[in-house]
């Protein structure tokens, strides 16, 4: 398959964009189709990375407005828990189709999720043909044996979806015990997969470990050998010190930063602008849909950076950074060739309506793009040179809906 | 021109709504149509009360994203002042339909505007069939005899506008003195109209204050007797004292919180939680669109929502709470009998489709609205018993677009 994008906008000029398979093929005026392409036009519309969410648990769209304003142990224990412990694999397909349906209507086109029956969320990803990395789930009541053999046949879940990573996804340290924890490391490090642990999410978590083991989660991260592995994601990093900091960034580990989540769970601030100054590396993450209560990366880079100019000031995160975050920084903690708008890359891209009221005047489209806009700006979305959405509908989404809404009448 | 709209979900129940004329006339399952009414089909939608946007500078859509990420003095002197020198009143008057029809498109029926020039937005807003307050500007360099002038004329300017009320908008306590703010509070009780200023934005602002005069910005507005008006909206508030709370709660003043601007411009965060403790009333606005932006009023609840969560709890500034300042508080605070769907208030609605991803499942239509939805969820607007949106086309839309397109290529 292959596409021809012509007349579309990219950095302020007017090209024609070729994909062949899955790749940019060519970009430049100079580029023509072939007779079998499909064809775009491009007129009026701009061509962005689509968005990368480092963190997620996305079967949660279920409980979307089901516990809200809530102090954090009351909204767990009272109302979140006991809905999860209902969910069978079919409503965790069901809610995890709702969830990627959300993410291509508002661009993202790869999410990392962690959550219980993974293999539920697996299947609706392979439906949906959008990029994911999936967690296989560590926990302590899960147990040790769970990881061996559900790391060993993994790979043999993935052989017909390319477009899938597992992760090994250890809870948090409050709730996967060192022996859990360091085998999840070592898998991750047999199988060079992604590693993706919560961590330092809110004071409590973080007094409780100084009080157990005398040292912050991150340092214990650091001592059990986690943080060696190759390619690591820490979700939250809220209450994280400098020295803390220093660690991440000496080994290279990626904080999904999310913002909108930490705000109304009420979990504290990210210190965004000191963990960039020490070299972390940043991406952005939704969390799922019980503590945001959407999967919109755009609204997720506006608190973002409006929130680090509140604390930083005007100037600090400015839309070109965090525009790195939400796209090309996601796309390289998960080895994706991809999140940038050039030749030999991964052909995953954003079409932008520029006759929409929210993007004229167009002074600066990045501007407008992370501030001003929201979703109904997306026309088109391709992923791996797959058409995902054309003119803001995709394909069997009636049939999503009405599946969630005749499970919760 | 009277309007049925059969089988609509309010308060979780379905009904059907008359509008006869402006109101609505009847609610209930027994309501019936007239043969000349026009049929809404509200299946699978829910009807809410629309926005009500208490400080905005609404031709400011022309210069959004023209200046960002800059320490306030840099924005303001090199950026923001030059570009508004150029404009023209009919500049002023493609801006401002521009933002009525951002408004309209995200749902709200009614802003309250500063702005020099005001008869061309007063043009802007006729012609759009929009709710509004329009102030006459005063500031140092107009002077008094403008604010005479201009505020004898009004009346007559609206003879042909019943949607449009005059505001008298002295700009701030630094750049209005008090010889013009104690005018504008003579005009403003003479014609009973809303008294709409600026105050606390800054810390600075406070600082010199206090310097000057000895006193806060709001004590200051009560010794001019600026705060015995009949109506007065503060637009920020950002940096008051408990005692300005409770001048201002004395005073039954009206406070518009924009987060949003406050927290792009690194102003500072006004304490929401205390002055609602101190008997604040509360409303929210979105300022204009080159610190915002844009003019989304449901952006602005979610972020008013969760900043407060995270600076009080989780469990503070529920979902009802901000849908009451952003809805009925802002149409209060103006003297409109509106911003609740009720038999014999002004006939002000939305019409939510509830087959948006966003909207599903559908534990609690508030907390979707509030935290999950985006204006692309919003189907119909209805102001005044007039349908301003339908399947979320405004006619003249694209005629606007392309002005402003035009006007800035």
């Amino acid at each position: 398959m292959s596409i021809f994008i012509k007349n579309i906008q990219l950095n302020g000029l007017v090209t024609h964009i070729r994909i062949e398979g899955n790749r940019f093929s060519k970009i430049g005026t100079d580029a023509t189709p072939s007779t079998s392409d499909t064809i775009i036009d491009g007129t009026d519309k701009a061509i962005l990375p689509p968005f990368y969410n480092t963190h997620t648990h996305s079967p949660m769209s279920l409980l979307r407005g089901y516990a809200d304003d809530l102090p954090l142990f009351t909204w767990l224990n009272d109302y979140i828990w006991p809905f999860e412990a209902k969910l069978t694999p079919d409503d965790i397909c069901i809610g995890t189709r709702l969830s990627i349906l959300e993410m291509i209507k508002s661009g993202t086109v790869f999410f990392n999720d962690m959550y219980w029956k993974e293999e539920a969320t697996i299947r609706a990803a392979k439906e949906m043909g959008i990029r994911a990395a999936i967690g296989i789930f560590a926990i302590d009541s899960l147990g040790l044996k769970d990881i061996d053999q559900k790391s060993s046949g993994a790979n043999k879940q993935l052989s017909d979806a390319p477009l899938i990573q597992m992760t090994i996804s250890p809870h948090a340290i409050y709730s996967t015990n060192k022996t859990e924890f360091q085998r999840c490391a070592e898998v991750a490090k047999e199988h060079n997969w992604v590693l993706h642990t919560h961590v330092s999410e809110t004071k409590k978590e973080v007094d409780d470990c100084l009080k157990e083991h005398g040292c912050t989660p991150i340092e214990l991260l650091e001592k059990y050998g986690v943080l060696d592995c190759p390619k690591v994601i820490l979700a939250h990093a809220v209450h994280i010190t400098e020295n803390d900091m220093e660690i991440i960034s000496k080994h290279g580990s990626v904080i999904s930063h999310n913002p909108i989540s930490n705000m109304k769970l009420s979990s504290g601030y990210f210190p965004i602008q000191a963990a960039l100054d020490k070299g972390c590396k940043i991406t952005l993450g939704t969390d799922g849909c019980s503590s945001n209560n959407n999967q919109d990366m755009r609204e997720e880079m506006k608190f973002a950076s409006i929130r680090a100019k509140e604390k930083y000031g005007a100037e600090s995160i400015p839309v070109s950074t965090i525009f790195e975050m939400a796209t090309k920084n996601g796309a390289e903690a998960f080895d994706l060739d991809a999140g940038e708008i050039k030749e030999g890359k991964l052909a995953d891209a954003l079409l932008i309506d520029l006759n929409n009221e929210r993007m004229v005047p167009c002074h600066h489209l990045l501007s407008n793009w992370v501030y001003a806009a929201n979703s109904e700006c997306i026309d088109t979305v391709i992923c791996n040179g797959r058409i995902l959405m054309q003119n803001r509908h995709v394909d069997g989404e009636e049939e999503i809906i009405q599946s969630v809404k005749k499970r919760y009448k």
